[in-house]
This record gives C-alpha cells, sequence and structure tokens, in this order.
C-alpha cells in the first residue's frame, strides 16, 4: 500500500468498509480492471486498501462531480451489481468531504 | 472487526492511515487502553480498523467539537507523541464530513 498524494483540501473520500463472501470469483480480475478504470477517470486522486475477509477501501476524489460520474461509469455499474449479487456480504460506503489533513513522515 | 452504527450523516470521520515502524513496544498495550478512553469520551461512534504493518483506522464522530476534544486529552496526547518517535514511520491523518452513507447486508 501507498499513502495517497492528495493536493491541499478540501477533496472527497469515498470510504468502503465491506466483509466479503465465500465466492471470489472473478473478484480480483474486476478489482483490478476497476482501479486501472479509475486511474483513467478525470478527477480520482488515489486509493487506499487493506483487507482481507474484512476490506476498507478509500478512493479520493477532486469533487463530487468527478466522483458521481465515476459510479456511473458502464463498467464500474456492472461491478457494483456483482458485488452486491455475489461477492459481498455486507458493506458501508461514506461520501465525506475531506476538510483538513495532516502528514508525518520520519 | 465490525462496521460501525453510525446515526443519519452528516457526522465526521477521522481517516487514519500509516505505515509502523520495527520497535512496537507498548503499542498494542496503549491501542487497546486508547481504545476504552474513546468508547467513553462524548461523541464517539465507533472505530474501524485493519492493518498490519500498513494500517487503515477510521474514527467516527458526532461533530468537530467532541472530535477536537478529544485530541486534547491528555493520554491520547501522550500516545500520540510516542506514536510519533517510536511507532510510525509515516501516517497522515485526514478530518472528513461524511455528508451521506449507504448500507448494503444480504
Amino acid at each position: 500500500m501507498k499513502i495517497v498524494k492528495t493536493p491541499p483540501a478540501p477533496y472527497y473520500a469515498v470510504i468502503f468498509t465491506a466483509l466479503l463472501g465465500d465466492n471470489l470469483d472473478g473478484y480480483e480480475e474486476t478489482a483490478t480492471r476497476i482501479m486501472e478504470l479509475a486511474k483513467g477517470h478525470d478527477g480520482f486522486y488515489g486509493m487506499e486498501e487493506i483487507g482481507d475477509k474484512w476490506e476498507i477501501n478509500i478512493s479520493y476524489w477532486r469533487d463530487v462531480e468527478s466522483m458521481m460520474e465515476w459510479r456511473k461509469h458502464s463498467e464500474h455499474v456492472v461491478a457494483q451489481e456483482t458485488g452486491k449479487k455475489q461477492w459481498y456480504e455486507c458493506y458501508k460506503m461514506r461520501i465525506a468531504k475531506v476538510e483538513r489533513d495532516y502528514d508525518f513522515y520520519k
């Protein structure tokens, strides 16, 4: 993982916390593909993700508009639907406006 | 882990993404103690956390005031200082206002 380098606040974060189920057919391939697509999407700053069975995934965006455009992207819509039908037991998604941030490096 | 049950938005999230170093003396004990203290703090809704070497930790709060009070709590201040001196290689902390959220359960 890497800490995403974001420009000065404000910007947006999509906080996605999820529990994966047992049928993960196609999950890794789709996650890789979706990440590639997101990288090419206007307003996408990057993603921080950790997890295995439980997963936390935070993506950072320039503004509400770019985030909403991404939600409607056709391949992403299919992935979201497959996620509900097949991969996820449960999840919570939170749309948050980052107002301030602090860095610490040794 | 568990998905934190938060009341309807708006509320606040502190997104903490960190890389731990090699000297973790006292880290687990302090993390447990700090979590206990946070649970008793006015305005604290809960915490989602995953990680090992890399860690993502998201705590949820009622408002800016309760979050800021917590930052100043004396034991928490000591833990933050020890974190910088000893445990963390680097981290980024983001203060974000959750504007909307969505749940999915099977």
